[in-house]
């Protein structure tokens, strides 16, 4: 179910117009039943459109309730095993939901062509409005918020009880508590780089998330983080990122994490609380942190860390095992005295 | 020969009147031929000034038409063999060049003190701009394009039809398709950092190149694509760039190339197209990237990569060998049993 | 001693009312002793505040002048045998020096709320001010000086002649020399990511310090530049960094430096004159690195590199060194015959 404070319901479709629009043949279901709205396939309701890229991604489901789901061929029965309402079979599922998605919900976007501070807006006591500041309709300013100079606000965004908003900062389709700190240049709420190809090329997929960023958060300069596909990109209560951060969409960072600049997360990766990482560390997509794991710097995370661990080097294994491998690679080249 | 859309030429010089601002001693050729503008020694015109920094970078040419061509004493000869026009000697020809050049050449600038949209911009049909955009002289914007507050379009910038431009995005001396997607923050046009050493220290390099973007070109929010020193930095259409991703002077993309977040190329090098690269891979100056090659996530490129490989590491090398050369790695200091 | 320029001493404190705001227990000296500034404890003066993490932050320190310094117990001796006026005993010093500090010194702000160039700003002849600028109370700015449009330039900030600022550039609690160039996007002067813990979780630390530029300084686009907890994160004269790069709190650069694209220095480590570092090299926090030394692309810094040496790798070693090893690792890969 997309946030209606972001996004923007377009009229319904019958599945039957859905498959068609999508260019997807009809293999299952009821070609009468209305679907009004997209989700991620694990969520999805009975009037929701859902994809699957391939029969993978069904591992560990048990059952489904999408009104309708894109996929290939080979993965039509486990899809109406699993309780899907409709299935519609295509060559390119990812393709054909980015095409239906948008005929159902359109983000809400603001132009700043004729104002620069809605009056639809709702501002609370005693908020600062830095010179120029962008306010879309429908956002939230909670009282005692401090918003920088040429700061933009998109449409339906909640801010907090005293917020501070770095001047240029962009923040869209987010939701965040009090007190959070969000410092000059840092872009929230823009879409991740989820691409898929069709006939012609490389294509950028529609998103239709947003972020949640807990209460005492802080991000920093030029620091990016994109808004979820489906649901929400999440950073728990005061965690910190340095500049020059990014976490990329569907990430879930815990409490009380910190991250150094450069550090990157990619798409969907899952942080505990407590996890601290050293600058220029990064995280490979769809990765698990377990609580209180410490990353150091410069490290390539590809595998899961478990709680508390620490793990280093590139690819990243446990700290203590990267040194002795070290070790063991400076005596080795010592001894073949290669020079 | 420089993009008149961004630079404009000043009086011109005789090879006498140029040789002697530059401080370099004329060697070679008719001192009265005419001079007004400037290019890389390969591309040079009988009108147009160039340098070279070494003998080594003449390797592989076999003619050359340049006007004037500033080099240090023993790179002279094999320059008037190629057929150089004139041909002038000084110790520092990159600080010579730099001098003379900025006399025949400046960029157009735009200081936004006195308007913020230009009477001389060109706007198309339903173009939408947003609070305080800024858009210089001799600019051109496509139908349809929508660009988002504060950002800045500098003089003779062209865009497509139904581009996007985010807020406080900046685009200078770029040229750029139809459907190009610019996120927030994303700053295009500016110098590539080159530097020289003059007498008083480090010196930054003088570009007079721009950028040009293909059709559904997609830059990530607070990426740098930075302009040619001469030419054109280019990025092939459908390709698309993550967060926070560098691009540098005279980089060539391919088409339908996806780069994630961090990824950062160097100096002149080529990418072909449909190359995939993981988030925080680099690649070094003047290297090559053969078509489909994929680079693994942290990978750092030092070497060219042939098409279709799968490259990672760091340095860079088969992911295979790499992963291999991993695990021996581990076994060795397990056996040492260093612990 | 706190840059007045930048900073606003609040109302001074006695050293009993100091620990009882502190939270400290007072276990020496002169409790009537005024107090009305903050330092780091090497530097500060006998009406000063300062505070020690632990025993081994006094390692190389002979005598002490500190008004009052908040320890925990251990340190408490040490201290006092140093020479510093008073000594007040918790178990988190930094969190209630933290605490502490701020009740005597506030930094400047301007909100821009109420006008965009402050009627207390003094500007050089000829200055070029963009749209949209916003200059700070007592802001300065040099002759000659063009400010893009958009660009913020904070209280007190001292910007020297001739000096180009980006488009969209956030400049705060900066002083600057002659012909800097900070390109768009660039944001200076935001506090360090410092934090600690106190009993509800993770606090980011306050900033008293500032940060120094010298002449002909060159800032990427979208590069940060972080003010220092006390007294001046510095870069030297000519020193050129490319975009994408970050500089934090404390860090000392020297002159001539050139960084390339994404390289990272984090706190409180210096680098003497002539250093380069290459694409995505990145430096751990206190370490030193000497005078023309090279730092290949990709290196991870964990160590002071002796002058004029060339390292690499992760971690960095010198880089023959790395390059052998290397050599080492794929030869015994290749006897293992693993495929």
């Amino acid at each position: 179910m997309s946030d209606k404070r972001f996004y923007e319901l377009q009229a319904p479709l019958t599945v039957r117009a859905a498959a068609l629009a999508a260019g997807a043949a009809l293999v299952h279901g009821d070609d009468t039943l209305m679907l009004c709205d997209v989700a991620a396939l694990e969520t999805a309701a009975p009037d929701e459109i859902a994809f699957v890229r391939s029969a993978r991604h069904l591992k560990g489901l048990h059952s489904l309730s999408a009104g309708l789901c894109l996929c290939t061929e080979d993965v039509k029965d486990p899809l109406i095993a699993l309780g899907v309402q409709a299935v519609a079979v295509c060559p390119r599922p990812d393709e054909a939901f980015n095409t239906l998605a948008l005929l159902l919900v359109q983000p809400k976007r603001a132009s700043f062509t004729e104002y620069a501070i809605s009056p639809h807006a709702r501002l609370g006591k005693n908020v600062q409005i830095g010179a120029g500041v962008c306010i879309g309709p429908d956002a939230q300013i909670g009282d005692g918020t401090v918003i920088g100079p040429y700061a933009v606000i998109g449409p339906g965004c909640v801010l907090g009880k005293n917020c501070i908003i770095g001047a240029n900062a962009v923040v869209g389709f987010t939701v965040m508590g009090d007190r959070v700190d969000i410092r000059p240049g840092a872009v929230l709420g823009e879409p991740g780089l989820g691409v898929f190809a069709d006939e012609n090329g490389i294509v950028a997929s529609a998103h239709f998330g947003s972020v949640y960023l807990g209460d005492e958060v802080r991000i920093g300069a030029n620091s990016t983080v994109d808004r979820a596909v489906f649901g929400q990109t999440q950073i728990g209560a005061r965690s910190k990122l340095d500049n020059l951060v990014q976490v990329s969409h569907n990430v879930q960072i815990g409490e009380d994490c910190v991250l150094a600049s450069f550090c990157g997360i990619a798409g969907s990766s899952v942080l505990g609380n407590d996890v601290m990482m050293g600058g220029r560390a990064g995280i490979a997509d769809h990765i698990t942190i377990g609580t209180g794991a410490r990353i150091a710097a410069a490290a390539a995370v590809m595998k899961n860390i478990p709680d508390g661990e620490v793990w280093g080097g590139h690819p990243a294994r446990p700290l203590r095992r990267y040194m002795r491998e070290q070790i063991a690679l400076r005596d080795l080249a010592t001894k073949k005295g290669v020079s």
